[in-house]
């Protein structure tokens, strides 16, 4: 496992003067900033989702076009990368590589043999290979940072295998940015961790309130449990034990612990700019919201002057950008994911998040 | 532990010609069958909820001048009943009895006495004997139903007490119904139990089944796991093992077990009719949709024709007609409650219901 180099720091933010809040990643640009800029060179997994590789050809083209600086490795079968190059004008095409895993020797020989050699195991094993290819080119140095929408479980593996975790973290978490009446909130994991215990709850806490002030540029993120009611007591085991973990951490950035919320305190977001949860919990709640939103608009009155958040999860806890979508996730999706990659591999934003994590603090091992 | 009069069967449905789906419990008039009528007492807890008494006054007013059959009797101290039943015209306040929990000798020895003495003692006793008078209410008889918006695990508790258990259920269920594109679906646990074993879920389903079948109509309802992803083996612990116990149910009124629904689908609701979750998560997705519904609408377009189902839990499982509201309830959501405990008690609900659940294929005890 890699120790990020935490050496590096986060770009100075630009600021209008007298805005209270410059950070903002969403689906287009700052409303106070100009979008970062420099070349960003992203590894998109042609092969995850449940409508791949088209909706994820489409999404790159669409990344690609509103975006001049970005480049993209497209990472899967050469059929659909090669449509994706065809279909950019020529002079974007320079833009766009691609990578088929059967191009690795060591993925090659992986899909060749093994106990999966039935009908079926050919295209498994290239779905399963695309991710790891997407993280061995970020490994590498061939890209900045990888986009799926394939298997959660399998693109946290890889990053984490691939890329290695942060010392101190046992179990990455996936942190999605929703919208809310007061603005937004990070909620997190919705996805990498449904098992989690109090100490992985704690650590995750220590990753939002990172993020939130890393990447919103929130002061002094409130962060907050999400259980079922606010009297003492109430939740499951794991929501009784976690509070005396919660409020003994020092958080980053000045963050602090402000104890339980509940589901409707995701959408007010009234009283926290991070959720902590399990990623059980955080996925249905995620993919319930996020419908109702798409269906019938965001709740925020502020959402017609910001984009809304991409729908998109960061993982935090591995040593590079990895940016996961939805399976069901469509073109547009897949473009906001690819330049929600971008803008952070820009503000170097993971370094910045694992430096501001107390290690220290950290159990790890129980 | 009494066994609901299981002989009495759901009064004959009143169904317009050709309309596929008669049955309605919804927070006014069923769009295609006239308000069921007759006498409805229901006990209502006057100090439950985050603005009581206030907030519950006000709503079982509402309730009380939409439904001239309707009867109720107003648990709490003197003074709010008095200003309810003084805010009626005179000849309507004969509708409304009172009870103050220091009525019953048995509830003011509990109160007097015990651990609990310190300066916030009375206030929270009266709370908590609120809700045992009116479940004693029903219990002998003096009340058809109870509506609260207190305390979740003090009204499940009490309820399952006071009334008693269905043979077979180890934990009640709260049982809520959420608007859908396709119409609307009931979702449950929504809180009574929070750490359910699969088992639980097993019972739950049963429980969620005979529900729609009984109150919605619903034909061969179809029953969905709620996780976060349908491929095989995701989700947590709870999740693996609760499909074989699902899969291997005989489930009443001809229902089945469609698998595995994720947070999206309780939005849609295209796949099923009853999705079953722990109360944990099933309360978290619940109030984040409703907020969200609240804010923005609902996601029906059938809403346009129905009113949206009310915003309150009905409990499962217990020998009586319980119905739960938020603790946040406005007087629109404490009405709505009332009119759904009127409906289901004119209905013989709870007893038609009980009556589908194969009790011999429960286990009882672990």
């Amino acid at each position: 496992m890699t120790r990020p180099d935490t050496g590096r720091v986060a770009p100075e933010r630009r600021r209008s003067p007298g805005a209270p809040d410059p950070g903002h990643v969403g689906g287009g640009t700052p409303a106070d900033a100009a979008p970062e800029t420099g070349t960003a060179r992203i590894a998109v997994d042609l092969l995850g989702g449940d409508h791949a590789p088209a909706v994820v050809v489409d999404g790159a083209l669409r990344a690609c076009q509103a975006d001049p600086a970005l480049q993209l490795l497209l990472v899967g079968p050469l059929d659909a990368a090669g449509e994706a190059t065809a279909a950019l004008p020529p002079a974007d095409r320079a833009r766009v590589r691609t990578l088929t895993p059967g191009d690795r020797p060591d993925l090659a020989r992986r899909r060749g043999s093994g106990a999966r050699s039935g009908p079926a195991a050919p295209a498994e094993s290239w779905v399963e290979s695309g991710v790891r290819a997407a993280v061995l080119a970020v490994a590498q140095g061939q890209a900045d940072a990888i986009v799926s929408a394939g298997n959660t479980g399998a693109t946290v593996t890889s990053a984490a295998l691939g890329l290695g975790r942060w010392p101190g973290v046992r179990r990455p978490a996936l942190a999605a940015v929703l919208p809310t009446v007061a603005g937004r909130l990070v909620l997190l994991d919705v996805g990498a961790s449904v098992d989690p215990d109090e100490q992985t709850l704690g650590m995750h806490a220590q990753l939002g309130a990172a993020y939130a002030a890393s990447v919103h540029g929130a002061d002094r993120p409130r962060v907050g449990l999400l259980t079922i009611g606010t009297e003492r007591g109430k939740g499951d085991r794991l929501r009784r034990d976690a509070p005396a973990v919660l409020a003994g951490l020092s958080l980053p950035a000045g963050a602090r612990y402000v104890g339980l919320v509940e589901g409707n305190d995701v959408v007010h977001g009234a009283g926290a700019d991070v959720v902590v949860t399990d990623g059980f919990t955080g996925n249905i709640l995620l993919k319930g919201l996020e419908t109702a939103y798409a269906l019938a608009g965001p709740p925020t009155t502020a959402s017609a002057a910001d984009d809304p958040p991409p729908r998109a999860a960061v993982l935090l806890g591995v040593a590079g950008t990895v940016v996961v979508c939805h399976g069901a996730a469509g073109p547009d999706d897949l473009a906001a994911g690819i330049a929600l990659a971008a803008t952070l591999h820009r503000r170097a934003a993971v370094a910045a998040i694992a430096a501001m994590i107390p290690l220290s603090e950290v159990t790890h091992d129980k």
